[in-house]
């Protein structure tokens, strides 16, 4: 041991003792079993990113080519899927963002629908008041946000009104007031960080910006499934959500689109495909929107990729978010422990609120040698990832990581932050 | 029998004897056996909506399941999946459209990859000549590309030019040449028309349209796969197609994008995302857009939903198109044949061009009981599709079709109509 490593082997047996009483108390533990891999010594730190596979979606894939596709073939979309999108959007509503029915989809990726949500939002906003031209925007949203934002408000004759967020923290009330006014038209933030993990008050935010007489659109991608999301009892007017984190659903998996039901005959997205017209197989000379959440669709809903996700809603569904929160909250604080007395010493700061009701499901260490440090993990199987700048992110998805996985894979960090600036 | 029926225990074995003979002689015939539930004794005419799977595909995803998305985790991403769009495009282009590497991708839906590139190119021809605001199109183009060209016209100042085509036929250079000029921006044309079959003469009307000066874009989604495309020899400037048809990628695969080259740098798509952006892991202040392909895309890759359809495409590379069109070919001579026997004396007309050269992988059948008789044979496990007003499309996929299929199934229809019109 190096003098820079405070930890005694008492000290480890304690940590060990702790991480196996906390997993045994924790009543979400049975379900680690479910996932492809848990059995595996590695270590995932990454279910923020992609999230491990279910061993029941793996199943339900499988039968559905045989049964479905190979089976059922083209009357698979008389029978099931033309409404898939909706069904899988009402569970998933239900389940995972406090949404009741009618109000999510399952559409595009994330950037498409995140496009044609804030373009409509905007065209409305700006057809009712010529003045509103701004959409607001946080300088620590993720790049997609920002680039479509940017983009949007450039081909729409607008302007994007930045509020500069430090990247340690996010975006608060006071914040957003004083960057939002009677010539904003919309406002675009995310629920969770994706650096820093800080949790937003979606709530307070949104009345913020709705006094303003603005429309809301929150992005999701690092919440649903791991922190609670009330869409509709927080007023929400738009969200769109990624579905390949903590929901599960496989790389590329499509995300989700939420649409208060007040707003929905009043928006046009601009992507006119014949799955977003009123009349589908009418197949007639011009487009006319669909009524409610179809409208927002555009092309054939991609029906092998929103399989899998299915699986992790039906889950939520059981247990509650609630729940899922609980163990998120407990899994990211013992983290925040351990960062403490195993990587604090090392000169690694912890770059996410310490205060759980600020802090979604990932927790992100700071230290300069990180990028190096994440390629020396990855080497010997344990996987965080990385974002610039010297940023560790532990994502720790609360279905399948477990607590004795959290303490393997601190440890292992503090062993590579050793290695790495020895 | 009744009087209406002409044929003749004589006739039928002969057509027997026929399909028998076609399938011995038939290069392409031991392929069928791969397709999941070719076994059965139901009758696929709808391949040209979606394709039967593979079997190999049902392998392909399980193993996907296991061994990639649940073994290497978020490491697939760096190890494989980020290139999967513009390795299969590069595939798919080579195989299936004529078109060297570095100029096709898998994106989006077919809906919004058409809605980019439209955009892309009517925005660089207005910038590059602001009296260029017309796009082309025709009124029997499928409804996605109509819906999205008067939806871009409109919000981009814009306006559309259609050409009127007859349902049974197409657009023609004549038709094409009168309807451009130097208002056109883009022309948007389908290679094969959806409803009759129409085989467009791509090579011929794209000198057309860029003889006025004018982008062409292509929708291949009806020809990818079944008839012979040269995007570079018959110098495309764009297409985009679909994959879920005689690609066989699964209900909702996502589409293709092709850029000539030459075009490349000087397009910008709207939807600017992550994945577009000249340095995806950056997550810099502003957009840039990647070069080459890449910036035609925006968010995550849909990687599980472009799986099945590398093993229609790795098929094709292998046995070729030219061969692939021949057996479309040989199957719609044959079904016209069966249509004028057995039909024609009952009052369907066929709808779709009789010149082979003129002709697609479908056949449309004309009769007002057409939506009935369809219905009918579903409910026997016949399998056609029907298209408004009348036409009942018989869908011959080359590699998974049998001559015998197509006679039992011309047989049955033959019984379906009579008996909706006894």
């Amino acid at each position: 041991m190096t003098t820079a490593d405070p930890i005694t082997p008492a000290k480890a047996a304690s940590a060990a003792a702790e991480a196996e009483a906390l997993d045994a108390a924790d009543p979400l533990a049975r379900l680690r079993d479910e996932f492809l891999g848990s059995q595996s010594p590695l270590v995932y730190f990454d279910g923020n990113s992609l999230g491990r596979p279910l061993r029941r979606s793996a199943d339900r894939l499988a039968r559905f080519v045989d049964e479905e596709w190979g089976g059922r073939l083209i009357r698979g979309w008389d029978e099931s899927w033309m409404t898939l999108p909706f069904e899988i959007g009402d569970a998933l509503g239900a389940a995972a963002i406090g949404a009741a029915a009618g109000q999510t989809a399952i559409g595009d990726s994330t950037t498409v629908l995140l496009y044609k949500l804030i373009r409509a939002a905007f065209d409305a906003k700006h057809a009712e008041d010529a003045t509103r031209v701004e959409i607001v925007v946080d300088t620590d949203n993720f790049p997609t946000d920002r680039y479509l934002v940017e983009g949007i408000a450039a081909e729409r004759g607008g302007s994007v009104r930045w509020i500069e967020v430090d990247r340690a923290s996010g975006v608060t009330a006071d914040a957003l007031r004083a960057a939002v006014g009677p010539r904003t038209a919309v406002v675009v933030l995310s629920h969770v960080a994706y650096r820093s993990g800080f949790l937003a008050d979606a709530a307070a935010l949104t009345r913020v910006a709705q006094d303003a007489g603005a429309l809301v659109l929150w992005d999701l991608c690092h919440s649903a499934g791991s922190v609670e999301v009330e869409a509709d009892a927080w007023g929400f007017d738009l969200a769109v959500g990624c579905t390949y984190k903590y929901l599960n659903g496989g790389p590329g998996s499509p995300a989700f689109a939420y649409v208060a039901r007040r707003h929905q005959d009043a928006l046009a997205q601009p992507i006119h495909g014949w799955m977003g017209a009123a009349d589908v197989f009418a197949m007639g000379p011009t487009y006319a929107p669909a009524p409610g959440m179809r409208r927002f669709l555009s092309g054939t809903p991609p029906i092998v990729g929103m399989l899998a996700l299915q699986d992790t809603v039906e889950l939520l569904g059981e247990v509650g978010v609630a729940a899922v929160r609980a163990k998120s909250v407990g899994l990211t604080e013992f983290a925040i422990r351990l960062a403490d007395d195993l990587l604090a010493p090392l000169g690694v700061g912890v770059a996410s609120p310490r205060a759980a009701a600020e802090r979604g499901g990932h927790v992100t260490l700071q230290h300069p040698s990180m990028r190096a440090v994440t390629a020396r993990l990855w080497a010997q199987d344990v996987i965080p990832d990385y974002r610039d700048p010297g940023g560790l992110r532990i994502g720790l998805s609360p279905l399948s990581t477990s607590y004795a996985e959290t303490l393997a894979g601190m440890t292992a960090v503090r062993a590579a932050v050793l290695a790495e600036t020895a």
